[in-house]
């Protein structure tokens, strides 16, 4: 976390001095990512920055320092692409790291989420020190899903050690998981077809399909 | 909807008369799109499909059809990246569209997205059928949030007619919003600087930004 503030730090000195300069970040920089503290930095120190796109008028010209966002694939996209269509209705993204966020509030997201039928995505759910939140999560799903629910576990996505697996949620526990894990929990509609998961566009049925062709 | 039916039906028997077929899907097919209707229909018909990645094993070279899904920038993030920053916390993905899902179902999950301060991303906000569903949502969200919280409407990110707002959550009703626009609205930590949305990375400050450094 020091060395994320530190690069962040270094790299609006760099854009003061009129160089351009990019912090790379994997996956998508805006989800759970370096974009945030690169705001959060420059609304602390009360750094002037002006957007090239925002609010229709392009002020790049006139501002001290222009900040842009590049969008990149997040590991819930990579991830869901990897286990079939998990994520093809509505979705609660939540992370189970407590550096920063009270447990509490990470319980009580993972509680509404299970309760209104989400789909969960987890993000952080595991690391060398983060070591019970995973399996607190799993029972309070437990408490609103069937225990068959599938769940996909993404490990490193499009790595070299990339690991896909679809596992019942009674099951979790028993799975390899880590910091660059993404859990996929699927609603009451999800459903394991094969090698996939799939969680259907819809409750009603009004389109017509499998039927004659 | 028809249409969308006929294009994964039309691509399944091209790739069952062993031609490669790739049905292409503006931002993620994994996301609200049509990935979830390729297994959808192949489930439905009973056809077999093999993935090239899940489970660990390669099954590809037995399997009569392999289904591969090539993720891509959902809307969500790309409409971050115009943003801001909104996005680097939990957030809850809905579609307001009551096509295919009951709307009682879809006004739970908002009314628990906004009691658990997750920044809720609506997709669907809006069509030329479908006019009061947002003013609706907007009402459930007043119920715990901030007349004053920001909300960014992306409309048709990254293309030609792209437009980029941030109002205020009471003001939301006087903005242009359509089909193609993707709407954020910020969780209780959210908060506006300058042309830009951000959500904090944690609700602790655990590290020191903004000091004398």
């Amino acid at each position: 976390m020091t060395q994320e503030v530190k690069r962040v730090e270094s790299a609006i000195e760099q854009a003061q001095q009129a160089n351009s300069c990019a912090i790379v970040s994997s996956g998508d920089p805006g989800i759970y990512a370096m974009a945030g503290l690169v705001f959060e930095t420059c609304k602390l120190k009360n750094i002037a920055i002006a957007s090239p796109v925002a609010c229709g008028k392009n002020r790049a010209a006139e501002a001290p320092l222009v900040v842009e966002v590049v969008p990149g694939i997040p590991a819930l996209s990579a991830g869901a692409s990897l286990l079939g269509a998990p994520l093809t209705h509505d979705f609660a993204t939540i992370s189970l790291s407590d550096l920063l966020t009270p447990w509490q509030v990470i319980e009580q997201r993972i509680e509404a989420a299970a309760r209104a039928d989400f789909v969960v995505v987890l993000y952080n759910p595991k690391s060398k020190k983060r070591t019970w939140q995973l399996e607190r999560a799993q029972k309070i799903l437990l408490k609103y899903r069937d225990a068959q629910t599938p769940v996909g576990i993404v490990v490193s996505a499009m790595r070299d050690n990339q690991q896909v697996s679809i596992v019942a949620l009674k099951d979790l526990q028993r799975e390899y998981v880590d910091m660059q894990t993404t859990v996929f929990v699927g609603s009451s509609a999800s459903s394991r077809y094969l090698d996939f998961m799939v969680t259907p566009r819809g409750y009603a049925k009004k389109y017509d399909i499998g039927g004659k062709g």
